[in-house]
């Protein structure tokens, strides 16, 4: 069973896609989830999902490690055609998950409490997104 | 094949899960294990474990990059009810592995001769963490 | 289905592996790719596969934000013996996927236009890496 979730973003940060994913796979019984984001500037996170300012302090951070190709520490980057936010975006892609795999028993993901599942994106545009899913029952 | 591994931490530090997850897996034949943490401020890592001392200076090396909420640098932070140690603990989540997967054969997970599985903690205190494993046979 | 392929590394840097993992698995039908590298100091990147800038800027970023073990700011580090370039080889393989799990379709890994899979070496010297490959149809 495999399917694709598209996920408007407008700029930089996490947008939760917990619950069209576990609609999907609503009555599927146990087995494997898989998830893929398909692109390279883009991110998949487990987070915590009760407090916003974790979602805030998180962009906030990694806006801070990973400064815009026009910050003075920056100057050593050579892929600086497509503006400032397109390299640290594939500094932060690197970085964080690409896949992610969860177990699914009766038709529901194993999170903990607190979890829930975000597409993080890196660039300043808008974008469509789009994340490749995989469910294999057991 | 699914069950919950319990560790019980003290304090932020690395600790070993290879033992436990290879005695559930004995005699398990071919096929894929699959690894989560049900946790916003723990992560799962592989990573050597012959020398203590690589445990020790991951620590060190983290604690560095992510400084604890009340360090001066950090005064941007907004989630920071919860203690000084907490926000960090969860930027450190995002960036290291919340799930793993690993190919077993005859039983036995393909690890390298040098890599041992160990549970991440981020927070000072004591805490019960508990990684979700699936395994299914080829 | 399960494999292992070698990569011969020359010192640090991004070595795609897309292609001899794309053959391995043409014909395969649908299913799931996990793919596991079994080192401590290597990791597993999908990105960019256009512009070898991207490889330049990434490994110039992850060298910078890891400074080697003799740099003035590293003299914490207790692991040192095996040279400068070995406990922050470590430190990076903690921070980038040591595994990856990729849909399958058709015999063709999901991948977006611009995704490649590399090998990611941390060391100096001349390695021969093993990523081992387990493919399980649907």
């Amino acid at each position: 069973m495999q399917t694709r979730f598209e996920i408007a973003t407008r700029g930089q940060g996490l947008y939760e896609v917990t619950c069209p994913i576990a609609t999907w796979l609503n009555g599927s019984g146990d087995g494997l989830l898989t998830l893929l984001v398909r692109h390279t500037s883009a991110s998949l996170l487990i987070q915590e999902n009760a407090d916003p300012d974790v979602q805030r302090d998180l962009l906030a951070y990694f806006s801070r490690l990973v400064p815009r190709g026009d910050a003075p520490e920056m100057t050593y980057l050579s892929h600086t055609l497509e503006g400032p936010d397109d390299m640290p975006a594939h500094i932060k892609a690197a970085m964080l998950p690409v896949s992610l795999s969860i177990p699914i028993q009766q038709g529901r993901m194993v999170l903990g409490t607190w979890q829930g599942i975000y597409l993080f994106e890196h660039r300043d545009a808008p974008h469509t997104r789009q994340v490749a899913a995989h469910f294999r029952a057991d």
